[in-house]
């Protein structure tokens, strides 16, 4: 897992440190697994009879929208790998993914309305309000949100697994986590982050939270032991808090076509960043210890935990 | 169960219709459920030193204002009285009533938005992106909707009840009920509704589906047979219906003063109303009507059924 210390800037670093064929296998399992999240988003948002019969057309177009509008999945995959790594097939983890990503969805719908940061672009596409409306989009985001407890509640078959998954991505989602984030993101546009250990406490309840529960989730439903949990949930959040310093260098670095959205604002706005508080380079550093950390947790699954390794490597390497 | 059929508009023909001492009682055990709901919803968004940490003090703040507002709690309520219904303390369904009261709470906050019904006055007080700014009301929201879930799957003993509560919940609340039924609301600003179809279909969206839940979760935990439970929730839809048609009546026949709301609003806005269907002493037999329905619904919980028969009927009582 040496490769994890090879500068991260360069993608040409990381594909020289493993196999071709491992990359290339990788890269492969990694489109599969997110067409069959694209496919089961779209089902858990289909058009039946009974849905339509219940949802205005205009709440169904616009949860819809935004849930099937592309992006990373970076998210459900985890949970997917997680639940793999495990030896379990990643189909039975498939409705915990579907579950997070709605919660992702819905954070985005909400962050890019005009009274948080008003974004009028995401993913290359208009934001959900541009498109609806406020109120609707409002109302979108309030669909997935709950939306995401019904399917976990009503489509993971142990009933304690389930409600291990309610619970979990309800603290995780919720006023000491992501929401919790968000809203000490705003109170930093008043009162400045002054200190790194700030800024990491931040993007760990925005982001971190998440992505650990979605580690736990996948791990859950896999049947990992009490260790295997724990483990899980710190590689969640070493490759969480490196995958912020990721974003702040593509902020820095990257380019609106590139990212499909608007670039340099976080400088632009004065917000506190990695870069901004270590340099690029050190930022760079920082990110690399990170995933040879989150590595070194998977080692209690030997040789299933392969797909996971991958991945944190993948995650600061996203400008491709 | 004759009283139902007196009519509604005077609470002296309803008092006559029971012996003093019922009523009172009645009112007496009724204040005593609100503060027992008042001081749950108080401890399940307490300031304990967890919460402090990862809680910015503006979102903490935010959300108790409107969950911590008074109100009339006739939700958690039903919750508890159908769970005493089935011979179980009250105590028991109270993580159901206080999630429950969480749903209705951060719906009243996202209705109220400038983007929704702009709303600048709620329980007689500021509404809550009047006192802590729009993003942070949506997050308020966000954070409230999530909390609900929360209790649920963390505060009720029995796995298999708390993971069949966390279900209904999602489907009242959710896309199919309680956001579509406010979506269909929405589109109706600029499709008017032309049937009394139509607008009981919002409204059973809108009230109904969450009022039915608060009896089914609350007959769920008091351990209800499946008979009894598809009862409560018949009783749950009758009396949403009553309680819509009551506050229609309120709004024709109110003063704000004693709602702590503006009134007449619909008819200025050109909405549709029962009284605009019907008329207004249509209207006020149709309620009756109603309650008679839901009281007739609570045959099989026999003399344990009384306070949710006493109910109905507090319920197009309302303007006292």
């Amino acid at each position: 897992m040496s490769a994890a210390h090879a500068p991260v800037s360069s993608s040409t670093a990381v594909k020289d440190a493993f196999p071709a064929t491992d990359a290339e296998a990788f890269t492969q399992h990694l489109a599969t697994l997110r067409r069959q999240v694209e496919a089961a988003m779209d089902a858990s948002l289909a058009d039946r009879p009974d849905i339509v019969a219940n949802v205005p057309p205009s709440l169904r177009e616009s949860m819809r929208y935004s849930a099937l509008g592309g992006g990373k999945r970076l998210r459900p995959v985890l949970v997917l790998l997680a639940c793999e790594a495990c030896g379990t097939p990643v189909a039975q983890s498939m409705p915990a993914a579907v579950a997070l990503e709605m919660i992702h969805c819905y954070s985005l719908i909400h962050d890019d309305l005009p009274a948080m940061d008003d974004d009028d672009l995401r993913r290359g596409r208009p934001t959900n309000h541009i498109v609806y409306g406020e109120a609707t989009a409002i109302l979108a985001g309030d669909g997935l949100l709950t939306r995401a407890f019904e399917v976990l509640a009503t489509e993971i078959p142990s009933k304690d697994v389930a409600l291990a998954c309610v619970a979990d991505l309800a603290s995780a989602a919720g006023w000491c986590g992501m929401v919790g984030g968000q809203a000490a993101d705003l109170a930093a546009e008043t009162t400045p982050i002054t200190t790194l250990a700030e800024l990491e406490q931040i993007h760990h309840r925005k982001t971190g939270r998440l992505l650990a529960c979605a580690l736990t989730m996948g791990g859950r439903i896999g049947g990992a032991s009490a260790l295997q949990l724990a483990a899980l949930s710190r590689y969640g959040f070493a490759i969480g808090l490196a995958f912020q310093i990721a974003d702040d260098l593509l902020d820095v670095e990257g380019t609106s076509e590139k990212l499909g959205k608007q670039t340099q604002k976080d400088a632009g706005a004065g917000k506190a960043t990695y870069p901004g508080f270590l340099g690029v380079e050190a930022s760079r550093q920082r990110a690399a210890d990170l995933v040879a950390q989150a590595c070194g947790e998977l080692e209690l699954f030997g040789p299933q935990g392969e797909w996971l390794a991958h991945l944190s490597r993948f995650i600061i390497e996203r400008d491709h």
